[in-house]
């Protein structure tokens, strides 16, 4: 693996300034959840420090620099939303530019947008952590925050509510991914 | 098969007076939806007569049933949400008691709650005739009924688009074929 400061190099390289800076900030705030929840504090930082690698491509070329690349092909949803490939996309180039092949730092990459059912502690973390860092500013944040040192699963199905609303409200589709890790979260709330 | 008359002096006895007057709304409403589309009248009318004829079950009976009556096992989700069985039980109910063997008009009734991906015609009819009977009222109900009559499809995705958001607010599952239904029409829409 590279080191964190030769991977922040390339990050800044390959990445807008405000997307650099957004890393940061999500890796600064997975550091800290993880902190809380009692996660590994360096699989976080990492995770979250590369979970954007791949958004800078155009969403157009995503499907195929993943099947000519890496030999993976996109699930059908990918077609109607391709800009959620880049997760897919990001945990590929994460190994073979960065040299991480840890797999739960791989998957919590691989999953941060979707999400999916039975999700890692670390991809919760992850997820949330997208959703809170310091430069995000939206109706009901400081809220998301708050839940999200108190309860990482509600603030989860919190943020996860707010992006099928959105989705709806667009007229988009919805990742099956997102709704069984919904699901999931809220069948074991209810045991 | 049973006769029509034969089918509704059945239901008389199993359903409340409430409940087989919306059956017999929902079939009145598919037969005018099957005219518009050209589906199947007789169809139409009958799937909606039959609809909800297992809906009287005590929803935690009906895992139990479906699986010593009809040797058919629940999935995962209806442990969460035991009500959407009674379009599963009502299918097989509706061969076991009133001998209908088309499996065009059981499949409107199995999935005539949830939904699913690539649904026929007559599942569509079904699906929406259920939700603007002339004894259905809640906001939106008028521009609904319109709507089904202008574009199925966009009215199905409406009504599937409440149904979400009523099971976001109620912090519930939401089914996974409810997700498939919605993308496909999505998709069919985009194309």
């Amino acid at each position: 693996m590279l080191s964190i400061d030769e991977i922040k190099n390339q990050l800044k390289e390959i990445l807008s300034e405000k997307r650099y800076k957004h890393s940061l900030g999500v890796a600064d705030e997975a550091e800290k959840l993880a902190r809380r929840y009692g996660a590994d504090v360096h699989k976080a930082y990492l995770a979250g420090l590369v979970h954007d690698c791949a958004k800078e491509y155009d969403p157009n070329d995503m499907e195929n620099i993943l099947r000519t690349k890496y030999g993976i092909s996109a699930d059908y949803m990918s077609r109607l939303m391709p800009k959620i490939l880049h997760g897919q996309l990001g945990a590929c180039d994460a190994q073979s530019k960065f040299f991480i092949y840890d797999p739960e730092v791989l998957d919590a990459v691989r999953y941060h947008t979707t999400g999916k059912g039975s999700m890692s502690l670390l991809t919760k973390i992850i997820y949330i952590a997208d959703y809170i860092e310091p430069g995000r500013d939206f109706d009901g944040v400081e809220a998301l925050r708050k839940k999200a040192y108190e309860n990482l699963d509600e603030a989860i199905i919190l943020g996860i509510d707010e992006t099928i609303k959105d989705l709806l409200n667009r007229g988009l589709v919805i990742h099956p991914d997102t709704v069984h890790a919904r699901n999931d979260l809220v069948i074991r709330r209810s045991r």
